[in-house]
């Protein structure tokens, strides 16, 4: 469980999620469990808060005393959304995802509309993070400044490759960055409130500052302001992101799992929520003023500030006050801050094709997503995710303010189906039930889901009044249409799957003969081969075929096939117009004609090779021949491969390959209970 | 010939360069050969005298009046590159073009470095058409304006799906569109002379403006002025491009057929000639002003015009003057623009194919795009050039002024050492030949090209020394990478033809026994296909394979097999890691271990789907596993298609299409003297 030192750095930014299926054997205490499910839910702290001050900053100074009132009322949905979840742990102890609560308890439609929102909310929780990661990094790097695009783009191409390359970690490693972060935020806050107490503590970098109000917020009252706080209140919840985890890993907790996994639960609740206040609480005390356009809307002396201040994130700005005497306790902050972010995104390049995986079982995507021992399966999930990913970050700036519009309408919609499932659950487990102490407890956990769906349908109506003009129709449209292609393709699976059942009274019906055709378009070692696999197969009928393409080239052959004395007739096809496909398939038709009841066999002989360019070199024709040949009933094209010397360490490094995924893929071996 | 009236519209603007392959048996009368092989090097006069004015006006109104002398140089390089090529054609009347004349000559570098600046002339000569005839469009419809990028990448896709239709077009079809162009022009310049005569052509619209010199070009005098005047007539060289045409369609024309080309190749010289100078002529006689950056460059009382002003190309402004009491004049010259120089980007979508075929056919770039009868092979070679001059035309913001700095380079590469090969050529057949009358004729022909290499080579380096910084470059480093990668190319295909030779005591080496193995996932009709298929060839064994990565899948297959009474074992093999392909691999392996001298063949199962994106829903996992076991020696891979309903009319369209196609390239059925 202790990686080798030199290892640690390494692993610290490799450290992935650990899933039920990928621990084998062992299962987590509490104290590991609580940092490996925490790291998203804690990481939005990193950036939430920002996102209150400068929505608040719209209306000026005069909002900001809300800012505390906010984060109570964020506090407060989060301990409900947590409690509910308490509810789902203890009812699917095997780890039911939201998607799985919403399909049994509602339908496929919900389920999918579930899979749909947590889809486009990975890729979104991929772009926020490292966003976020980048501003906390400029805070204590400034030179920076400038390049956020590439640094964020660099750091989802970096999480890629990791991923691609499928790394392993274990939960210690990945303990060790969470606990660092919430001992520095803990710590920061302590000794903050210490200072604070002594009135030691200094002001922000940013007190002296005004906040100009935007045009059209000047007075902040009526519905105007009530809409601005909601506003705020959306951003907010942010902190509420991944809160889900939890209850999705329940059966990689110890016994009994499904206690231990509510108690933590609670435990990154009460933390979350710690966190989120102690930092509101502080921003209040350092007086600390965070602008979306600190440029413009930041005064002094009635003067806009210009360009030329940098303005640091909120954490960074409260540990510079915190640690106003000690520079290393600063730099450890933001260090920590940036480390959990890159975790948090990295949670979301295990959960995407994770859930890929189990939406391609179910018919939804398609059905090679759902081979978990292929690594290309995961591949392309997370390749998938990684440029959806970066498209945000380039399309959005890498602005965290501008992408967070776009977040949290999928998580609201996914926490709002899965309680609407938890009490149709409890419902239909109520009428059976006849245990008076059972009943109670289902009675009390049904009151509970109905006031967490309650909560949870009243932000996500906040959420889409507040955001949906600023980005989060985005959001929607991109679920909308997955949806649709996800509905799309399993109507596509199902019409085939009806195509191809067999009927009940159907027998292997054996065609008669077997009439085999070797392509030949010249006399060389993988031709021969192509022959000789051929007549080994002793067809009723065997016959070499070329098309004279070029008259001169054809002649050369067939004296060369004269000379040889090869045992099998060459039959050359004419093609006036040079074509190659259309005489052998018009040949091949011909041969079925006269016997419908055989098969007609074509051997092609096909170079293999070991570079991905060298196949844009060879094959083509053959390729698409066969392409062709398969669309005609009662043919069987047969590949004979030739080796060339390059496909041997091609061979090699495959195996290679193969060899170290299944190593990382130890597990069990069913994928029921994945989410 | 002629076509139905309401195809015309569409015709003109599909017309594209007759070849000799494709005209069958139609040859071409002189009348109809012109127009064919001349849009190219004529609508070149749409713009090289814009930019010939516009290098001018770097140094204000002083060196407008070099502006005829350059016109004339411009025409004596045209006329003894006229001359040069006239000797070509007698030289080679099968139409050898100038990377034959180079390859025979000089040598295969020669020939290459002809092939690589051709094909990075092709994409330019896109380009630049385009580029400018939206410029002309512009000055007819002023709206346009601000659109430039996307109309040009419009008419770009336009061209490209019209020849990738494969839309076939006549000589009567392209001459219409030429013909108009040359009598609009032409009928322009006499108009203008005589009514320059009698004293009433109006001035141009921009004669009233100053041209200020740019900073550093204030002295018009000494080894700057001199510098400048070079570049300008680079530019103006541009009106060479495409004279090259006709040398390489000598077999299209009708018989004496090397004397009618070079008949019509001195009427092409001569008409260019004439227009360029008619143009050069008026534009100095209405005293017009033309500059890059019109807004600053021109100005008035002193003062910069502004961006109000929406400048016209140089042929626009003389059409407007010329035509002042005739519109519909000004509208036919520049309709008439427009459409020459669409046709002479659509030469490119021609020849840039052709020259690919050929390069594939000598093994420098992939050999399946030497087929010509598969329309693929031309396909990508279109869809190629489209990307590549959609690239350039975004990337230079479709303007002329900026694109042409890139051009020509290649023409006079080609030029330069198709000069040098004549001269070889003339030297080698000297040595041989004894007839008097005939040495003499090849001593004047010599002679000819000498001074043709001379000039072109003089004109080569001018070009590079004036346009080397300001992008000829660009074209520069994309021939040499152009010329390596097919070197490349070359060199694979080489290497592989030495593995592949048959040894002259090499025999046909049959294996003894073939075991078939069919994999199963699903008991479904496809299955079932296959394994009668399998069974049919009545090879030495025979097994259904399964990978049991879901064991109650697996019991369930099982059970139905046993139900079913198929008459082949079903083998299950383990997979702890649920993969698929490592299984089978490893089971084929053991069976070629155990018996070294047998083959194994396996039978996939494959579905035939009639959409593209049908293919990713299906058949991933048979291709991986396919890509992995050819990998294995004395392994093939048997395809058996299950044909679902939607693959029928795929199959339709695809015969349909390969009908239409197939009738398209009606022609010799040998591809020497392609080009």
């Amino acid at each position: 469980m202790t990686p080798a030192l030199g290892d640690i750095g390494k692993r610290l930014l490799l450290g992935r999620k650990l899933r039920s299926t990928q621990l084998g054997e062992t299962l987590l205490p509490k104290r590991l469990a609580l940092p490996v499910f925490a790291s998203d839910a804690l990481s939005s702290v990193a950036y939430a808060p920002d996102e209150i001050f400068l929505t608040l900053s719209l209306s000026g100074l005069a909002a900001y005393s809300f800012s505390w009132k906010i984060g109570l009322l964020v506090a407060f949905v989060m301990l409900v959304v947590v409690a509910s979840y308490r509810q789902n742990v203890h009812a699917y102890p095997s780890g039911g995802g939201d998607y799985e609560v919403a399909t049994v308890n509602i339908g496929p439609t919900a389920g999918l509309t579930v899979a749909s929102a947590l889809m486009v909310d990975y890729v979104l929780t991929v772009a926020v993070s490292i966003s976020s990661g980048v501003q906390n990094a400029k805070s204590a790097l400034p030179f920076l400044a400038g390049h956020e695009v590439p640094i964020a783009v660099g750091l989802v191409l970096l999480l890629t490759a990791m991923n691609l390359r499928g790394v392993r970690e274990s939960g210690a490693v990945f303990a060790i960055p969470t606990y660092i972060f919430m001992a520095a935020v803990i710590g920061m806050a302590l000794w903050g409130v210490i200072r604070y107490a002594a009135g030691a503590l200094p002001l922000a970098e940013s007190a002296n500052f005004e906040v100009r109000p935007e045009p059209g917020h000047e007075v902040f009252n009526g519905l105007a302001a009530v809409f601005l706080l909601a506003r705020a209140f959306s951003s907010g919840c942010a902190a509420l992101t991944g809160v889900e985890a939890i209850s999705n890993g329940v059966p990689a907790f110890r016994k009994p799992k499904s206690k231990n996994a509510a108690t933590t639960l609670l435990l990154l609740g009460t933390i979350a929520v710690t966190m989120l206040m102690s930092i509101l609480f502080l921003a209040d005390k350092i007086r600390l003023r965070f602008a979306e356009d600190p440029a413009t809307q930041l005064t002094q002396n009635g003067e806009p500030i210009g360009p030329g201040y940098a303005q640091k994130t909120v954490i960074a700005q409260i540990a510079d006050s915190v640690f106003s005497n000690f520079p290393p306790g600063f730099y450890l902050v933001i260090g920590a801050t940036m480390l959990i972010l890159v975790l948090a995104a990295n949670t979301a390049f295990n959960g995407f094709p994770v859930l890929g995986s189990i939406l391609a079982r179910d018919g939804f995507l398609p059905r090679q997503l759902h081979t978990r021992g292929d690594r290309l399966a995961y591949s392309n999930g997370i390749i998938l995710l990684a440029l959806c990913a970066i498209g945000l970050i380039v399309a959005f700036d890498a602005e965290v303010t501008k992408l967070i519009q776009l977040y949290i309408v999928g998580v609201f919609v996914s926490f709002t189906l899965s309680q609407f499932g938890m009490i149709r659950h409890w419902t239909r487990h109520l009428k059976s039930e006849t245990d008076g102490g059972k009943r109670n407890q289902m009675m009390r956990s049904r009151v509970i889901n109905t006031v967490g769906l309650t909560m949870t349908g009243i932000v996500l109506v906040i959420v889409l009044l507040t955001k949906f003009t600023h980005g989060a129709y985005i959001a929607i449209i991109a679920m909308a249409a997955l949806f649709l292609l996800m509905k799309g393709i399993r109507r596509h699976y199902d019409t085939v799957g009806r195509q191809t059942a067999v009927d009940s009274d159907e027998t292997l019906m054996l065609p008669s003969r077997v009439h085999a055709i070797v392509l030949v378009s010249k006399l060389h070692k993988p031709t021969l081969r192509a022959l000789a696999f051929a007549k080994a197969s002793r067809p009723y009928t065997v016959e070499a075929v070329t098309v004279d393409v070029d008259r001169e080239e054809s002649d050369v052959l067939q004296a060369e096939w004269d000379r040889m004395g090869i045992p099998i007739p060459l039959k050359r096809l004419a093609s006036p117009y040079r074509e190659i496909t259309r005489p052998i398939l018009q040949y091949v038709r011909d041969i079925r004609r006269q016997s419908p009841r055989d098969v007609v066999m074509v051997y092609i002989p096909e170079y293999v090779v070991g570079h991905w360019w060298e196949h844009v070199l060879h094959n083509q024709s053959a390729l698409r021949l066969k392409g062709r040949l398969l669309f005609t009933p009662g043919v069987m094209v047969t590949s004979v491969p030739y080796q060339l010397i390059s496909s041997q360490a091609a061979e090699e490094r495959q195996d290679r390959e193969e060899r170290v995924a299944g190593q990382v893929r130890r597990g069990p071996r069913k994928s029921s209970g994945d989410r």
